[in-house]
């Protein structure tokens, strides 16, 4: 095979279905043979293990599994090659999936009717429209903006904040450390979709929840964290809910994966927990584009997808 | 006053918000003057007591607060003058949204994570992406069309079911008796929001829930009714549910109202109950299109929404 092969190293999960399909067109290995391996041209990961990249000399780029790529800056010995962020529609599609419900389930009181059910009360509470709520996303990449255009086809306004300027059409966008605050103020469920970098780290914190709308009738205000765990600091979050600041919460994502037994988080009522399962990478529909970006890099096009390493994502 | 007066007659809820808000360019009584008076021209209604209609000789139009209509035709003395359903656009993007939040919580599995939360167990179980799966909408009226777009743009399959045929894009549309069948053997979640009459009352039954779709990896169908409760058999639901025919079911309607403290649908793990609430006439919305209309009427122009005294709706 003249094409150069491709070290799979994944922990966390099971690489065996990743490593059939990439199998399908490239010779797909589990670990680097020997101290120095230049027969790997491509390295497939998430969270390898540190230094397993630093000793093949013909590495061309790394591709990353999920949306994310923080793990990988994890990786003191990760060489200086393009990173591939995954950008997949399936990926997108099952994000934005997720946030709809649950932005819908916290806009129509799921909890509320739960309780009620529960206790065989018919009552019905007062409701309000999606278009006098207004959804802020943080985060408004491939990921934000497509949720973004999906709550505005749903009837929500919505309100965008990422680090750089980034406009679009239907949104109230702002951005930078100046814009987070005005941002905060006008939202009153809070999506969070932002990367993991040093600056974003434990972004949700007290002080941040603490700057949403609450207004009367709604009951405080709503967060939906659906990025990356350490974005949040679960106590700020458990904090806010006990002194009302926060209303509800559906988190997808927590500082430490899986989600201990001993967190509050886990038995809160007012907190919706989900296993970080908001997009799962999904190899049936990941590794085909891969080898296809491979291929064409091979063939002298760009790689798309390119993660900017100064900025961390 | 020239113009003549309006009977406001509602049974189950206080008609004051009503009485104030017609108010504004009307007389409004809650009751006729004596057994026959010729002042009222409108009447405006919701379960109104049989034969108060029938002795208003100068009566022009009968207004439904809700939409539907059935109830008025339990009334012997209905009088043989125009009725008109009401059709808001706030009406509208409320059951708009129960149906989304309902589809995308079945869809989303809510019920496995929120077992899953109750026990602190961290697993990520299988999950379809929107475009594969078919959500099938009986009655393609106002409602079921406003459903059926947002459905799309969220990306599922949508088929349509109605009486007569009405063609939509983007949607499989089936109709009349010969349609149901395949219509429900291509509906992995179905929605209901027929009207009421006599051909559909009862409609939902054991066979019709047989013959959804169960495919492998779905665990079984899912209905949602958002209709009429007498459009469906409760008994024969809660057999569905018992024997696998249906996954799970979210019902905001019954065939007795309130729910009877007894019914097994209350503590059913499977059911989501929420009290006739997925779509709420709102005065402060409704009252104002329906004096324009009275106006308009009075300088000839045709009533809208009339409804079809045959058909039942």
């Amino acid at each position: 095979m003249e094409k150069g092969r491709i070290l799979l190293s994944v922990t966390g999960f099971n690489p065996q279905r990743w490593h059939e399909l990439l199998s399908a067109s490239r010779e797909v290995v589990l670990k680097p043979d020997g101290p120095e391996d230049p027969s790997i041209t491509y390295a497939v990961v998430w969270k390898q293990p540190a230094n397993i990249l630093a000793k093949l000399p013909n590495l061309r780029a790394v591709f990353s599994i999920g949306a994310g790529v923080d793990h990988l800056f994890n990786d003191p010995g990760l060489p200086d090659v393009p990173i591939v962020r995954v950008v997949a529609d399936n990926l997108t599609q099952h994000m934005v999936e997720y946030i709809v419900w649950r932005v819908m389930d916290h806009h129509r009181q799921g909890a509320l009717f739960r309780n009620q059910q529960q206790k065989k009360i018919w009552h019905e509470p007062p409701q309000r429209l999606a278009r006098d709520i207004s959804v802020g996303i943080m985060g408004l990449g491939e990921l934000g903006r497509a949720a973004a255009s999906v709550l505005l086809g749903l009837g929500f306004r919505v309100n965008g904040w990422g680090r750089t300027d980034r406009p679009m059409a239907g949104v109230e966008t702002y951005h930078g450390d100046a814009g987070l605050v005005p941002f905060l103020n006008a939202t009153d469920i809070l999506v969070v979709l932002l990367p993991l970098t040093p600056a974003t780290k434990g972004i949700i914190d007290y002080g941040v929840l603490r700057q949403l709308r609450r207004r009367n009738g709604l009951g405080g205000a709503v967060l939906i964290n659906a990025g990356r765990g350490r974005l949040q600091k679960d106590a700020d979050i458990v904090r806010a809910l006990e002194d009302g600041t926060l209303k509800e919460a559906s988190l997808d994502v927590f500082e430490v994966e899986p989600l201990p037994k001993t967190s509050p988080l886990w038995s809160h009522p007012k907190v919706f927990v989900t296993p970080h399962s908001g997009a799962t990478s999904d190899p049936a529909h990941l590794a085909a584009p891969m080898l296809a970006q491979m291929d064409a890099f091979e063939r002298g096009e760009p790689l798309q997808n390119v993660v900017n390493r100064e900025a961390g994502y």
